[in-house]
């Protein structure tokens, strides 16, 4: 009888990630704690986090809806262009990394940055580098959908130009022009999401419109995805994984004018260690990716876990508490067999 | 007091009209004939109208429908490349038009054309010509969605050259590359929706999802929305208004996977005001694209029928009989005042 396929991943880390908060961070924070050893989490509640009393308060929340699990929430704060050193000195040991969002441009962006006025910005982000706090940064214009990643290029230009010290990641990039970016400027860094590993807008509107898949950055074009698998199965030493899973309740993914964001925190792990398999790639390079290069990069040390995948088919349930994930009773080719902890 | 501006076209034309069948068809013939004195019917039925005695017995469920109003439907055919002369000779006196799909690229469209073989196609094609029945057809190729339809236009190309004498009408366009290849062919036309020229990619999937703008070909980028303005706006004389207008029932068009069409018979005269009146055209120009063209192109002389519009704010409804329109709810700056026959 044939052994069954298995793939060790050590310490896996989710560099993006929306756990949101209240009943819902309850009901899914654990999709994230069983299976990754720690997660860059996302500022965006209502309000932003951007205090040290907030940060603080939203960690503890995390924690107790991890309960026991052994999981490392990587605090974030929602960037302002009025945090100055003595603020961030207060808050550094409490933050792994603080977060910039153009005004309005996602889920609760509403207060971030309008402008990107470099002397604006300048006592901020000179203060961050100082004190070695990386920068990451939801990178669109409000122009057209399609190009809005692209022409922020030349903003994550500006930035990583005028402050060379800082380390700056361009978060869920999807175009081939973030991926050029990467190897322009040594300061750039850049999270990937799997979904933009495996979809591209024809799979959102191509066919019926697809409300599980709509996201912000929209999937782009069959190029951008090349770029991105590229980058992403040679292990980049710039690209880690990110999920920017995001929950919504399913009533507002599937009503008329649908909120954005899929949710793939259960099945991310299961999804990378197919798309290596199928494209041939070593499981060494997914170690790499999915939790390396963010240890390089971030300079963190997780907590251990040994999460062990097994080629069985694996049927992804229509929710998880009621929160619907990508690829909802689709099969899977991987499952995760067992987590092992220490 | 100021009087209200009025507008008055006269027999206005809907040159792409989905009427559907059945229930559907009864709930909303209606909002077309009750300001249009004419529209092309498409056929796109399951199983697709392609005999005589199913282009005559759709002919009659429409006019039960639409009751006592003064309405010509103008009939269409499934184009199949089995046509032969001796057919379309029998058929013609019945139809205006055949409507060739590419093999499933949308809606109920599953029986159309695979390939596009000149010779294949040339007994069909050349009978069509000699007995002057122009050739309707949804140029999409199965291509990335945003690329589909400027990949068809060498195909459109391809037939123009070879079939010159057989009128080709390219349906819905929605890109530069359409409007550019009209001055390339005598024989190529075109008909032009009016929510193609409202919106882009933007507004379907720009900020949240709308499933009620989602639409085959889906709309394009600003730069194609000013190219079919601007031909729209000129009444250029080889395109026609065609609303493209396609009920589903709401909760097809708001669940997952939600069906691609937008419904705007009730409200594209006053749409298509608006847009004339915004843009500082004379309304001539409205006359001309609304009616004058297609009158011209298709040879048909449609019954009279005068709509006159006022400018009063019009709160579009809900849902006809079930079908939400575009813009439901919101208020448009023209208004219906009344309808004359004779």
């Amino acid at each position: 009888m044939p052994s069954t396929k298995q793939v060790v991943l050590n310490a896996p880390l989710d560099m993006h990630l929306h756990l949101r908060d209240g009943e819902m961070l309850e009901n899914i924070a654990l999709c994230s704690a069983q299976t990754f050893s720690a997660a860059i989490i996302m500022p965006n509640l209502v309000p932003p986090v951007s205090t040290k009393e907030e940060v603080v308060a939203y960690k503890k929340r995390i924690e107790h809806a991890i309960a026991d699990e052994k999981f490392t929430p990587y605090m974030t704060l929602f960037f302002k262009p009025s945090y100055d050193k003595v603020f961030l000195e207060s808050v550094k040991d409490h933050i792994t990394a603080i977060k910039l969002y153009p005004a309005g441009i996602t889920t609760n962006s509403e207060g971030g940055v309008s402008g990107f006025d470099v002397e604006e910005l300048r006592p901020a982000l000179s203060a961050m580098a100082a004190l070695g706090i990386p920068l990451c940064v939801h990178g669109e214009t409000n122009g057209f959908v399609m190009d809005r990643e692209a022409e922020f290029v030349s903003i994550y230009e500006k930035l990583a130009s005028a402050f060379p010290d800082l380390k700056i990641i361009m978060e869920h990039i999807t175009t081939k022009e973030s991926v050029a970016a990467l190897d322009k400027f040594e300061n750039l860094y850049a999270t990937i999401t799997v979904h933009h590993l495996l979809i591209t807008l024809d799979d959102v509107a191509g066919g019926m419109l697809q409300p599980h898949l709509f996201c912000k950055p929209i999937a782009k074009r069959p190029e951008d995805r090349e770029a991105l698998l590229k980058v992403a199965l040679e292990a980049h030493p710039k690209v880690m994984f990110g999920s920017d899973s995001a929950p919504h309740p399913k009533h507002a993914k599937e009503s008329c004018g649908c909120a954005a964001g899929v949710f793939t925190s259960p099945i991310a792990l299961q999804l990378l260690t197919e798309i290596f398999e199928k494209n041939n790639v070593s499981f060494d390079k997914l170690q790499v990716f999915v939790s390396g290069n963010a240890q390089n990069i971030y300079g963190v040390t997780p907590p251990a876990k040994t999460v062990v995948l097994e080629k069985k088919p694996f049927k992804v349930p229509s929710n998880y508490n009621g929160v619907v994930p990508m690829y909802a009773n689709e099969t899977l080719a991987y499952r995760i067999k067992e987590v092992n902890h220490g």
